[in-house]
């Protein structure tokens, strides 16, 4: 799976199973936590309204900000996908995964290392079990929405929300660099041994 | 693999092959990342001065702090498994990856999300080729010395020392609270739907 993986960002409507849920989230507590500390909080969300309070915020973050910044990064091609994406495809999956950080439990400056690995582990079963997802951290920012709309307590910090659902359409290949581009043997800038 | 993951902190001394090391850096690069700007760096340590050095950072770091703050906050048993990995055991690995963010190609915002799920890529392709490895955040805390004995610009930002090789002993079956008891349904603290 790990060489198919796509960011998916349209949504056929199809519901997906609690079970099958249950089952990717627990791929995802499967990742290394600093300490073993497990800080992961999982908030899914199926509910219309708050999915759709979601993509509002998501839409307002884009327009805010987000699209303007991206705009001249991004190939044209992703850029109307994130577009699509961010303007309610996201929001259009049957189940948005909200990943939180709980601060009681994991330190401040161990949660990211601590939570991204979940977050990829979460998504490669995702994509084993036939769901598309992708990974998106922009609702975050507007942490104050979040935590209201899902009674979020203060030491739980919404980290990446995660849409799954049956992709509406097959997810091409992934492009990457070759691998040897970024590789450095001892030194930095040292590509052969 | 997912479910078999584990840290490594003990490593035979056995070699590990180049186009192995590189076959667990491609996984790494099929992780996504914001933009799609693939902003990892990976450095391949196997020069046994320049393990070393980075074994007494671990080391310097793990003594001059890390230990004191998780002493009372692990179980014996993991507490003896980091401290010897800490003073030794990890340098002892015949690989050492320091996985760097470039800020030239990734933004500050978004790169731990963009570099700790390629992180995880690469530990579960290690696993999948029979290499143990372990995510390791505290030498980053040295980056100075880090950045100087590999040469790093200005620009990358190393964020995770992964030891690559074949575990010295077999490694047990890792230890997770129940998925349940993390996953809410709508809200916070509602478990059942």
């Amino acid at each position: 799976m790990v060489r198919a993986q796509r960011a998916c960002r349209a949504f056929a409507p199809d519901d997906v199973d609690d079970d099958i849920v249950l089952e990717v989230l627990r791929a995802a507590t499967f990742a290394p936590s600093a300490e073993n500390r497990q800080p992961w909080e999982f908030v899914v969300v199926r509910d219309p309204d708050a999915r759709q309070v979601i993509g509002d915020v998501t839409a307002r973050a884009w327009a805010g900000g987000g699209r303007a910044y991206s705009e001249s990064r991004l190939a044209p091609e992703l850029l109307a996908d994130v577009d699509a994406g961010a303007t309610g495809g996201i929001a259009a999956a049957p189940v948005l995964v909200v990943v939180c950080g709980d601060h009681q439990r994991g330190n401040a400056n161990a949660m990211a290392s601590s939570i991204f690995p979940a977050v990829q582990n979460l998504m490669l079963a995702a994509g084993a079990l036939g769901l598309g997802s992708a990974l998106t951290t922009m609702p975050t920012a507007m942490r104050a929405e979040l935590a209201a709309l899902l009674g979020l307590p203060e030491h739980v910090v919404p980290m990446a929300v995660i849409p799954l659902g049956r992709p509406a359409k097959p997810l091409g290949p992934p492009r990457r660099d070759p691998v040897e581009q970024h590789v450095h043997h001892d030194r930095y800038g040292k590509t052969r041994q």
